[in-house]
């Protein structure tokens, strides 16, 4: 029994973060009520020709959970054979807009098919980030719009170079 | 920190009940592998004209839960403030179909307007109980069909008993 | 096979028909296409309070449908039963609004679940009646509005007696 | 020209109202930046059994929109036709979430049937009243939640006294 | 308050417009309702690889909306420092179907959240244009169907000499 | 009569079906209840970009279905002239997910715009086939996870080969 909780204590919290927005930070805040420690586990996915180099992403997150039970690590391959080397069962995932709803059941319910102990638990953003995702951000950082209110400073910083504004 | 974590461990499952479904008791199991405990909360609303009483509806939760960290209680009020009673932060909800998602980020944002410390947990079903709630299940008591992939024995005999079948 | 084939020709449009509407007719005018013959099976679900009578609902329908390969019953209990004691496998159901899906997902669902020879077939209205239902042709009915548009002369003529206008 | 603008200029904004929220409020005072007077229309449906009275209701909504370009109406009948006799041929409507969707599309189009002349303008709340609507309201003052991120102080009060609370 | 009215006369009506459809078209004349003058503000976005070069694109729509308040332009950037240039607070938005609703509410948060004067204004299209976007018409007119009910003969015929059929 | 009845024996299922799933075929079996033959019509898109050649996917396709009344052919232009010309009017689509929603209306409703005779029929799959689809079949392939439960052998030896696992 004891091991058993040590084993749920952990999360691990999938995505591309082409770059990490306040949204990310609001789930991964609110994750760590419930888990005491999150990996952020970033696809290494090169089809999807990310901004960010895999280097910048992990620099971007580590910067921004400095102090928190936070790890960032990548992966290739399946989420699920990932999470078993980690000995993590349970995944973190948002669930913002109506939109995401089918994407979301869908990739839960693969990677229940595909190892029947994974579990994965859905959070809700703060209502302000409910329409917030990365590629908005990479759009209007393009259109030289101002994103203090989606992404830290840093990542602000960042993507000004990436856009040469 | 040991402190946060130790009040993490019990989520809480509010829900009408009535009667507790295949669906319910799966919900339950998947929590089971992130809480330590889940207190079922069943929400004493007359207005909703229950067809089974909370003393049937408590009878039959604790049938389906014998042996398992659950505890079965009723309450009257906000649900908010029955988890800041029992010192818990932790809703646990299903989401199964598009149609629940507004009404469950409703109340999860409410929830959480009402007391920031609130926390909403969302769970997948089993494929398999998608869709299957409370109310399918009467309309299908009362019009003669089998039950026996959604509920238990002794609900669906309780189920028979109340439409004299 | 020719046996199979015989067994497939009938569909089983079933629905409360309070009153029916130009989508409903629009719908059984398709299935034509597909079936030789469409049984019109009128659920008696005395909850639902209907505003016509069985008798009432249907006379009207069978004034819509006079000269077509169409029959019109009433069922209680379960739909998959009736189905079997007509020996047909076929449901014919119309899609009109996503908030339609989950509730027919449902239903397609659940009566696979309690007969797994049952196939439900959807169907989709013209783009005119998208937003046509029995409920809203009574709302306007009541509230003195026009219903040429929405259903036939006949059955305009009942709403207007119905609500003494 | 001129004539054909003075026309536009009015926006009626159709509800129960049964209490008005800071989400009405919101929009109206968004319409107010495109109209330059909203009448508000409260519909005088008996069979939705409101909880407060048609007075009570009116008195509330004067004491919301005091020094603005507002008026506080209730009818009877269809929409279309008080819209008509108040010489109006825009419909103000808020749309929150998805499961508003079909219904204000099927409203706005059935409306568009009965009047070729009318028009549906949907506005969107602010973010932070995406969830909020009277039959929330009502279920919080009853289990004696707080309500002052919902309805002003007036309307608060007065849940109150009805909750006998 | 004479001048605030002055400011909302007019809309600005944002979109990629590859090509003009008779769905943007029937957008812009129910506008025109409620608006003095309408600003078809053309979003010049190299990325998504228009079929039609700004030129052709501005000359389509032009020809459009001849004798009609309407300008025809393009814009860089953001569409609120387009139309804070233009000194005009209001975006006039179509929404067709479900899944176009979160997309544009996340825009119309958005863009509220980037310059919080700007309100954005949603018209419903003719139900006979529900599915009719510009994708579609490509997407016909290279495999040769007849376009005569989506877009004018004009355009029609400059979609035949782009695939050269 | 009996020669409309002919000409509705038969079903076609479009599709690029890159590579064939179990989905497809648990929905092709199904149709072989309500159709005397299915002709699976492989579109021939070059613009997607197909993993498979158009000789693999009628190959993998022609095995799925030996014995069965299906026959397996491509076509190039518009669904509806190939329909024409194979006499057959009733196009076979299946639902699954809400996403799919408003496509399959959007595309049902374009083909009834562009030939008033075609008729869509919708089925429904196996709620374990709900979320299945050859985009994640390839996905999964790639990231070298078992698809036993998704595609046959033969499918998925052939995806091995692809990806060179």
């Amino acid at each position: 029994m004891e091991n058993k909780k040590q084993a749920t204590e952990i999360g691990i919290y999938p995505g591309t973060f082409d770059p990490v927005t306040y949204g990310h930070i609001d789930i991964i805040k609110r994750a760590l009520k419930i888990f005491s420690k999150v990996i952020i586990a970033i696809s290494d996915n090169p089809e999807k020709k990310p901004l960010f180099s895999m280097e910048e992403r992990i620099e971007m997150l580590k910067e921004s959970f400095k102090g928190l039970d936070v790890e960032v690590e990548y992966f290739t391959g399946l989420l699920v054979d990932y999470a078993k080397k980690k000995n993590c069962k349970l995944i973190i995932r948002s669930m913002r807009a109506v939109s995401d709803f089918d994407y979301e059941f869908q990739m839960a319910s693969v990677n229940r098919d595909l190892d029947g102990d994974i579990e994965t638990v859905f959070l809700m953003t703060d209502t302000k980030y409910l329409y917030l995702h990365s590629g908005l951000v990479k759009e209007i950082a393009q259109r030289e719009g101002k994103l203090d209110s989606m992404v830290s400073e840093n990542v602000s910083k960042k993507l000004r170079e990436k856009y040469k504004l």
